[in-house]
């Protein structure tokens, strides 16, 4: 395995160097700095990232209920039995799920798109798995959070997940738009406040 | 081995985040963003980084005569028999060597330090390879440059150097103190321009 992989051309260390520029926001003086730092100084670290990275990238599949990320059949958020199963909360992506919870807002279930709606890239209604959403709304669940961006690709995705779920007669919300807490107004684009006042609330 | 690096109670990808935190200038969200990049959209890249991270950790040491980083007995630069062997040029790190070798104006050999000379830290003359050195000085060496940093580390760790070498009766440069190209004056700070001014050349 370790052969294939190897061009043996070239110096390990500009072949590790090179391999690092795999990762997000990584350029060429970056990556030759972390090829460095972990040579000269964090071995054992190396040595653990490579672990974890292999056994990631091998164990780590989609969880049959929710499709996020995870190594088992069913994710920890899925086999948790004291949140809530009648409100699921869509989102688009793993990273979206993790800022939910970190809000601590939300007590109920989650369904991971894993990316929106997108003729363009190929990305049609059975990518972003919405059989087994449906599939998941017929069991019992109330309400139906849309919490995807608001993006247009977010908004067509929601608008087509709607008109697909309505049938089913659950609830469909749509998370608030506005001004985002700490928001100076002077810094605020025209559709968020047109949006913020259309949505405004009595107090 | 694997197990010997899992925190079986923690999901895989949490403890994936964590690890890349090894990598500097990385905090919580870049490694958040780094893990799910690469189970999202380049696990390949994943598993060739893991295989190449291994690999280099184990197999990359230091050269036997100059001691660069590689993973065999000499590196590139010794077993190159087209390099001048008479000028030395000294350098703090791999990354100065790099540095050097990207301006492509030097055709001599290195000597890598690994570090500066640095009391409190506990970096003394064996750490930064002086027998070393001075056994390749004595190998038909006529020209030492020392291209270490302007710190106060590398100042010192220069003048030791240079008292060590001097009873050799080589020749010992340093690579010249002065304005960057494309510096503008007035952001340059005074010692600076001391150099500049004082080391100034007929034209």
């Amino acid at each position: 395995m370790i052969d294939s992989v190897r061009d043996s051309e070239q110096p390990l260390l500009d072949q590790l160097t090179e391999a690092f520029r795999c990762l997000p926001g990584v350029g060429p003086k970056g990556a030759q700095r972390m090829s460095l730092h972990l040579l000269e100084r964090d071995r054992s670290g190396g040595k653990r990232l490579a672990t974890l990275l292999n056994e990631a990238m091998e164990r780590i599949g989609n969880c049959q209920s929710c499709r996020n990320l995870c190594e088992e059949d069913l994710c920890n958020i899925c086999r948790n039995t004291g949140r809530e199963t009648t409100t699921l909360c869509i989102v688009e992506s793993p990273a979206d799920l993790i800022a939910i919870e970190q809000s601590a807002c939300y007590r109920g279930k989650y369904f991971v798109l894993m990316g929106t709606l997108s003729p363009i890239e190929g990305i049609g209604p059975e990518e972003i798995g919405i059989d087994q959403l449906l599939s998941r709304c017929k069991a019992g669940v109330e309400e139906l959070i849309l919490a995807v961006s608001s993006t247009v690709e977010g908004e067509a995705t929601a608008h087509y997940i709607a008109e697909s779920v309505r049938p089913l007669g659950i609830s469909i919300t749509r998370i608030a738009q506005g001004i985002p807490l700490g928001g100076e107004l002077e810094f605020i684009d025209g559709n968020t406040l047109a949006h913020a006042i259309e949505g405004r609330k009595g107090i």
